[in-house]
């Protein structure tokens, strides 16, 4: 049996997200059943994030245990052809100890959230960014955004639905800048609350579009209470980039 | 009667290309209708390029005439209303003097062909790039490339169903650099013949893939003969960037 190191990208459109839902197809259960195509064995894929529906990913990492020997370049390549014609691809598979776990060993998890800024409508950025009319202004956004950066109680930006334990994180890094058209924030930390990115996205824009100060992040962050922060902002924009480990776990075992 | 300049962003892949035809629908169409609903005129619209099915555009610039007289910004954010859900979006529209002509005054237009360089399919690029999965050599590619800039006998690079009258054109750049597993290459000439770009990416990649030598960009010209070409790049890659106009005829009229 070994251990396999998977990094996933996928266009979150057609998906209910990353877990195996009944309601309908996930990226797990289609790579669960890729998997059963090549070697027959019936496996449960672990991914480090479980994204939501409509969620993409350019650097998903999952792992999976198989008794089929295969080189590095096989397991890529036949799981992707099996994944056809999902969009779902297989961009690497490692080898790696018995001891790797996707979601476990994750010391810092990385997302980028998309907003195209503009009047007109999206076309080929239509459900791949979040489209704000008013003008944004990145500059107090990103001051915002410091606001948020350690260790808090994220209650105020976090699902109903989150199910942590705790909800304390330590925010490593909150980031905006502004390229053309395209607003981007970018968010680390070793693990991230139920909706807290798209929800920081959606009070960021309140302070971007100037309708509230920079310091009012500091306020709703000091409330715990949702009802006191922005909308969530939609799947469309949000984009799990990578997952860093500590450097044993990812040797090859 | 005011003239209107039209700055049009589009997703390729649901149109017969930008020029109107029988057998499907045509961006042209698409805006002429729009404009219709708006103001109750049958218009023709004039394109920069007449791109092809599946090609795109991040600033196809057109122009049309409006007796109904209204501000820049409402005619834009009523095509734009009356263009939905297509994915097709007036960026801006300007006053532009009636000597203006989008196809015939340009001087310059400017095209990006995108290539995917990995093993992995596509998922968020699928129909949005060409997927080539032999590694590339860009440093070669560009190299190759600069054997095409300047004035010269195209045949060997147009299209059979070519319509132009001299297959003579000034190619004023033409690049390939890498960013990441992305291969670009960037076109400026005051005009192309058909098929001109996704000609030069398919031999260019045969180059980049070292199947040919620099050297024989060179040879292909020189045959003017388009059997010595590499094959037709799909349209997936193709973006009309932007025209460059002389800088009276985008003054306000």
């Amino acid at each position: 049996m070994q251990r396999w190191k998977l990094t996933v990208e996928y266009d979150g459109r057609p998906f209910v997200g990353w877990q195996r839902q009944a309601n309908g197809p996930s990226v797990q259960e289609a790579i669960e059943t890729a998997v059963f195509r090549f070697s027959g064995e019936t496996v449960r894929v672990t991914g480090a994030g479980r994204t939501d529906a409509g969620v993409h990913a350019l650097g998903q990492v999952a792992h999976v245990d198989l008794a089929r020997p295969a080189s590095p370049a096989t397991v890529r390549d036949a799981l992707n052809q099996h994944l056809k014609p999902q969009p779902i691809a297989i961009l690497a598979a490692e080898p790696v100890p018995a001891s790797f776990d996707a979601r476990f060993s994750a010391r810092r998890r990385a997302y980028r959230y998309r907003i195209v800024n503009r009047r007109a409508p999206l076309t080929l950025e239509r459900g791949r960014a979040w489209h704000v009319m008013r003008p944004l202004d990145a500059g107090v956004m990103d001051q915002a955004a410091q606001l948020l950066v350690g260790r808090h109680d994220f209650t105020s930006f976090r699902a109903a639905e989150c199910q942590a334990a705790s909800p304390v994180r330590t925010l490593d890094r909150l980031s905006v800048r502004r390229e053309g058209d395209l607003v981007l924030i970018e968010a680390e930390a070793r693990s991230f609350l139920h909706h807290q990115i798209r929800n920081f996205a959606g009070s960021l824009r309140l302070v971007g579009e100037g309708k509230r100060p920079i310091t009012w992040i500091a306020e709703v962050l000091a409330a715990r209470d949702r009802s006191c922060a922005g909308p969530t902002a939609p799947p469309d924009g949000l984009y799990f980039l990578s997952v860093d480990y500590d450097a044993p776990a990812t040797s090859v075992g």
